[in-house]
């Protein structure tokens, strides 16, 4: 394909985990979503779980929280804070996965790490806060705080981590060669789209 | 056709023009570019030449420069400044062409101001500041500036009067339904997708 490498970054409840998917098995190419955090936390030693969050997520809206992180142990994280070294590991192991294969990457703010690449294909899956919030509660259920809450709270955190590991601006268009609002134009449209630019 | 207008927003010398005119000729519909502006010139009594500076670009990189706009006159403009009162004829015009036909509406924020049609598929095209510096000097030659220079004031411009009229940030993907780069993808790549998309 003309793309050797596809990610997806996407915003909570848009359904891009599942364009992924979807990309990634008409492509016949592997997925690393869940498989990338357990790969990030063998080489790190943290907890898949704390990786899940860490990787993607500030600890609060603010990227201050970041100052506040516990410090690393010298000789293992260098004096570095553990989302730091958190950072360093992910990019690493985005970076090896990217020369070994070709695939798809969800999320991990792969794009920013693979932007120097001319064989990798950046996309935004994106929708609606009133398309998102159907949508999680049709897939999580309710929960006591309302959808809209937690989507904003999901989608501040994302943002701020976004900004503080590359100081750019999580969802403009420019990270991407392609974003597209899978509110409207469906599932299986932004497969389409995306699956023909990476055949080339 | 699934979308009966779309709007296209283009960053300066990305050729999102270019784009916009082949999706029109190929859908077989009206381009408002130029002409619009010649529309809301005649509907203001403005010069065309005014309009088309006044209707994209704030007149400094701030978006204080608006409050140093001259005042418009009582009873034609009723009280309003003279980028406010273009402002709400332009809303107006574009308004009304969204109601009568079919078309392809170029800039002018009217991705923002038919936010609300469904019938309207909101697009914007992007590229990388090198290659929109190479086409703007192969298009419109040397200048004292440097392209970069060029691209950058054009950019802030047309930012803060996004910013001003609309309250969002020019360029994220979510005012958009599909965001391309046509410095990757190709102007004709960029083309097959929206009027693919256009057609349902």
């Amino acid at each position: 394909m003309s793309f050797r490498i596809i990610t997806v970054s996407r915003e909570f409840g848009s359904g891009g985990h599942t364009v992924a998917e979807h990309v990634a098995s008409r492509l016949g190419v592997p997925i690393y979503d869940k498989d990338l955090v357990l790969r990030i936390a063998k080489e790190t030693g943290f907890a898949p779980q704390y990786v899940e969050e860490e990787s993607e997520y500030a600890r609060s809206k603010s990227v201050w929280s970041y100052a506040f992180a516990a410090p690393g142990v010298p000789g293992i994280m260098g004096g570095m804070t553990a989302p730091d070294y958190l950072w360093v590991m992910q990019r690493k192991v985005i970076l090896d996965l990217a020369e070994k294969e070709e695939c798809v990457i969800v999320g991990r703010c792969a794009d920013f790490i693979l932007r120097d690449r001319t064989d990798c294909l950046n996309v935004f899956v994106h929708a609606s806060p009133s398309f998102r919030a159907s949508r999680i509660v049709e897939l999580y259920g309710e929960s006591e705080d309302p959808p809209e809450k937690r989507l904003a709270d999901k989608d501040a955190k994302r943002r701020a981590h976004y900004r503080h590991f590359t100081g750019g601006v999580w969802g403009m268009s420019d990270n991407y060669q392609l974003s597209l609002d899978s509110g409207v134009l469906g599932i299986d449209r932004c497969t389409d789209i995306i699956v023909s630019v990476a055949r080339g």
